[in-house]
């Protein structure tokens, strides 16, 4: 294990109802003025926009909305956002809606305190923000973990870079299964694969031997796995529904990756694909996943061994140590066709595979990753994804 | 899975030199004024004093001493930290010990900021304080994971009770596994028997059926168990001792206990056992834990019977669901034996026996217990510990 420094901000409010009971007391810290952010809408046919819209009236709030957050959401986005709470003199920002919402307004509320450009401080002065208006988040759609970390996937169109931000840590969260239930359900699956792929592309970090993290990791992922074949079963199963938002937030809220260096090359590859043709997330790491893990598992070859025992239940007997980690990588390969998420690019709609090179070349190459990968390789296992 | 409200905020630094590193960022925080609490002056010896005050003194701290603080802290050590803190007018409380030190530090940090007696307030008036001086922890023998949670174990001599008193939490917690290698081996050990009953009434809590919380809890008990027997080998495995030390935090950070309502019958027998004999905590814990648990396990069978299959690898084959569950219980029990904990009162030394019924009458009967015992059952269990 390696030396760690571990902070966990969010106050995380879980269970039916939770918005109502948690809500109240929440708002009373906060400022008159708040920013309700939402997507596309969905919030306005389910009954949630009006519940939250009286609970901020109920709290005697202003309320200004920021609407229309899409799916990848931009950095256009994220300054129109921005330009609002300025204008408006927003005191606190409510973020009501799945990953893209709540990332996109980790990074509206930096942009809100400074007149400095984010992405240029961010990426060319490599200095980070030290201010941010003061954010909650209602969670509606599982599986990013948004609302547990920092961190916010944002797509800078002009720059064809879709990349992680640093941005600010939500005050609480609200996390109540119910809320996901009118997700169409492709959604609910490729949200919850997004959670496996975080705790994968975490235990598959350095060091490679196995500690605490990794054992609590291999839990988490049992449970996800669990509880999206449940979920397939019976897509109403709200228990299933509540144990998959915890294991999401479980895998971004920084417990696993206590002591380790995390991978994300998986995320990493996805994100430029994203940039490239604003596909689905958790589609778009599926089909990367076994592809990549077949390029890399011989320079990890103990932990993805371990990976196909404790997490895919695979007999030992009269396997070799390859063979037994290729088998992990044939059942999560299984596993993705038996919960229907596609297993190749064009099966998810991406069809002009002539970016592809442009892809790998903007693609970042992650220190954590138990093979360090040239853009060639990334290029290859693309391909091998067509 | 209970709804829940969860936070966690104390910053962990974790890792060899972690002191020097994280503590004067920290100190910088905080006022000029540092009340130095630690225990017996253990610390005087293994250099860990000397490396204190030098670290204070760089950050231009003013130090006052609070020394003496005994395993099983009492009330009256507590009132005299919390006169000393108003006399001084101590800005911040740097508590350097194991369990004993930070739990009484966490309520001399509220007794210190409130004109009103807190063990009156708490225990009769049923209010909790909402006002403390800050405090940090710098952890020199770990188990009991009072650095992680705001509640502390005090006794108070006067009314042979030792309870758990509501605190405050530290603002940051220093795990320094190297710290721990001068505590005697015995109270390493103890410590960690300590961490894994904590995880045991977790996981035997309420609800009875297992979900994510309870998966984990089997990640980090087998954790314990493993590294407990490296330790066993190999008394100086700084390796396993930080394994152990960041078990201990998993085990008291809240994040076992999500969703669940905690048994912790073990322990409120324990704390009037050790009302009355000034035992040690873990070792008290050792003798009682498997006793108790032959008497409840009928009661919570399926989990039982889970704990032996994913705890202590016991083969199923054969085995009626009862076997299964006395089949774990023994191997917990073999498990003490062999890691050369006391199996009986008298082998702690408590030979008076004609206290067992005063510490029946006078111990908490849990809600999360998968049985609600009565005093007279207690007095059974402690009967049979003799």
């Amino acid at each position: 294990m390696n030396e760690f420094a571990y902070s966990y901000p969010v106050k995380t409010y879980f269970g039916q109802g939770a918005a109502a009971k948690a809500l109240p007391a929440e708002l009373a810290k906060v400022g008159e003025k708040v920013l309700l952010a939402y997507g596309g809408g969905s919030i306005k046919n389910n009954g949630i926009y009006d519940e939250m819209v009286s609970i901020l009236k109920e709290a005697g709030k202003i309320v200004i909305e920021f609407s229309g957050i899409m799916s990848n959401p931009t950095y256009k986005k994220v300054q129109e956002g921005a330009k609002l709470c300025k204008e408006e003199q927003i005191d606190f920002i409510l973020a009501v809606g799945g990953g893209s919402v709540i990332d996109c307004c980790k990074i509206v509320a930096v942009q809100a305190r400074t007149e400095e450009d984010i992405w240029e401080m961010e990426f060319t002065k490599h200095r980070f923000p030290t201010q941010a208006l003061p954010m909650g988040a209602v969670v509606t759609a599982s599986g990013t973990g948004a609302e547990q970390n920092a961190g916010a996937v944002i797509t800078n169109e002009e720059k064809k870079i879709k990349a992680g931000v640093f941005g600010t840590y939500a005050e609480f969260a609200v996390l109540d299964p119910a809320y996901t239930l009118s997700v169409p359900f492709g959604q609910v699956v490729s949200g919850a694969f997004d959670t496996l792929s975080h705790c994968m592309e975490t235990y598959f970090g350095k060091p490679q031997e196995t500690f605490l993290s990794d054992e609590i990791n291999e839990a988490v992922m049992r449970n996800t796995i669990g509880n999206i074949r449940s979920l397939m079963k019976n897509p109403e199963d709200l228990y299933a529904r509540g144990e998959l938002m915890w294991d999401s937030a479980m895998a971004e809220n920084g417990i696993l990756k206590i002591g380790k260096v995390t991978d994300f090359q998986a995320h990493q590859i996805e994100h430029q694909l994203g940039a490239y043709t604003d596909c689905n997330h958790g589609q778009g790491l599926a089909v990367i996943h076994p592809v990549l893990y077949r390029h890399i598992y011989k320079e990890g070859l103990e932990k993805f061994k371990r990976f196909a025992i404790k997490v895919w239940d695979i007999p030992l007997e009269g396997k070799t140590d390859e063979e037994l980690a290729l088998a992990g990588i044939d059942a999560l390969a299984d596993f993705i066709k038996e919960i229907k998420l596609p297993t190749t690019l064009t099966e998810m709609g991406i069809t002009d595979h002539s970016i592809l090179k442009a892809v790998a070349e903007s693609s970042n190459i992650t220190a954590g990753c138990c093979k360090k990968l040239t853009s060639q390789e990334i290029e290859e296992i693309l391909k091998e994804c067509r």
